[in-house]
């Protein structure tokens, strides 16, 4: 299998990335694009053709040295039959047989799965919950997505849908979120809504990173806009946690980075919005494959799909 | 197997309930006591102890036509060590061996799990969710319990403690709950919780059947009750079948009585809260097998222990 290779691509709202990977899944080259040529359909699956003819064609390969490719796609699909549904941030897609459509370009084996469950398969095989037997694993970003492990295997649900964690409600009534709900944990702790919060602490725009390097630095006003996001997904998180008695949440996604203050009121409100034997048990930990986790959960989806 | 047979217990807060059921899980004879002079743990293991023996000898049976004997408890327990962690209505149990303790003194296996988790058993096997891969079965009454079927399997968390659907938090803030937690769906729809919400609407003490009634005979005070009380049922709901991607939810236990009224506004709250795909797949149904069901869940669970 030395000279066999997986092609996984990671399909973001802002960019596509490639990777390269050998049989076991280490990376051994990578090709990142931005979007925002793609608007277009038919011109983004192009563009997705053309990125992994070029990975193969510079590391010196041909498509026999390619065991498959697998994609993470932002929004909900049917990955048995590699249909993607919709996508929320990018328009123009619905009820596409994607797999399909590039098996025929590309004269390879495709496989695509939702990104937040390649995530939490990535996480589960190399990452944070290498050691657990039930998992939820969050993204946190523009929306808040999930992905749940359970008896040691992805769960999907009937529809592929499970593991929405980003819309669970934590209230009775609330703000009103993108999927037609109301008091969504996302409407809380999406990105859109931790800035407009810090703008109304500061009383000016600012950014995530530097309101993650103000809380980091001891900033008051910056700390209290973490609490507040943290008992909001803290709340949510023990739903899950009392529901599901998880061994461990796994929290990734670019807020994560706000590192020790938001995970300090997580926990906190974790343990203390749960019960006994279940707060007890569960662990709340930081995702381990930062933002390669979509790209190896693709890789092993293409090994599970094929049987290697 | 026609002589052989099967004895299952079902503890509740204020009853203990014996069933004979032959093989095919179908009930011959039924005894029941109230558990008001069993208030020392010793007296009630006895106690236990000479119901199986009483409904033996009655029936003319031997203890060598009983295949085992299953007990549903009323709290968290170990269900492969057959251990009672403890009762939240029963004082003086905590960490009692009691599968032990019963065979020793029966010369019969026996095997126990929480009641709620053998409601969902029996419902999956032979009630409302029969149909169902995926499954979440809710008992409501003083406490709010409930049994999760996923991938066509009971599903249990590391402790065993998987299902809490009553100790979802539906608000950030909210009333203080037993659990030591604040907010739980517990404290909002618990059957004390109902009356005193009735009290202050009616003015007046007024019964869970007679409210029901006046629900069903179209008093709008009623009606407004349990409207109130479906609405938080729906919004908890809704967060295990965004979470699960749910088949369907089976309702159970003396409130579920309130009938139609509590049902519409239950369905029409988790459709409204739920994501499109996952609204779509799930049904709310009423529980098939009554108070039958914790019977009949531990019959079931006799059976699937001795791989018959």
């Amino acid at each position: 299998m030395n000279n066999k290779f997986i092609i996984a691509i990671d399909l973001g709202g802002t960019k596509i990335k490639a990777s390269l990977f050998n049989f076991r899944l280490q990376s051994k080259a990578e090709k990142i694009f931005t979007t925002n040529k793609f608007k277009d359909k038919r011109v983004l699956i192009q563009g997705i053709v053309d990125i992994i003819d070029g990975l193969i064609e510079e590391n010196g390969l041909s498509k026999k040295n390619i065991l498959g490719v697998g994609l993470g796609m932002p929004g909900p699909v049917d990955s048995e039959k590699g249909k993607v549904y919709f996508l929320p941030n990018i328009c123009g897609w619905k009820n596409v047989f994607l797999s399909r459509i590039l098996k025929n370009k590309l004269k390879l084996s495709v496989f695509l799965d939702n990104d937040a469950k390649l995530m939490a398969l990535a996480e589960y095989n190399f990452g944070s919950a290498k050691f657990s037997k039930n998992a939820l694993c969050i993204t946190l970003g523009t929306g808040v997505g999930g992905g749940l492990i359970l008896n040691g295997r992805l769960y999907r649900g009937q529809d592929n849908a499970a593991g929405e964690i980003g819309h669970l409600p934590i209230n009775l009534s609330g703000p009103i979120c993108a999927c037609g709900s109301k008091a969504c944990l996302e409407t809380y702790v999406g990105n859109k809504r931790i800035l407009a919060l810090a703008k109304t602490v500061f009383q000016r725009d600012i950014s995530l990173e530097e309101l993650s390097q103000k809380a980091r630095q001891g900033d008051h006003k910056a700390i209290s806009v973490w609490e507040k996001i943290g008992e909001c997904l803290g709340v949510a998180l023990s739903a899950a946690v009392n529901l599901l008695n998880l061994d461990c949440v796994v929290i990734g996604g670019g807020v994560a980075q706000a590192g020790v203050v938001l995970f300090k009121e997580i926990k906190k409100t974790v343990y203390a919005r749960s019960m006994l034997v279940q707060g007890k048990r569960v662990k709340i930990l930081k995702a381990g494959l930062g933002n390669r986790a979509g790209a190896i959960g693709a890789g092993i989806l293409v090994k599970e799909r094929l049987g290697i």
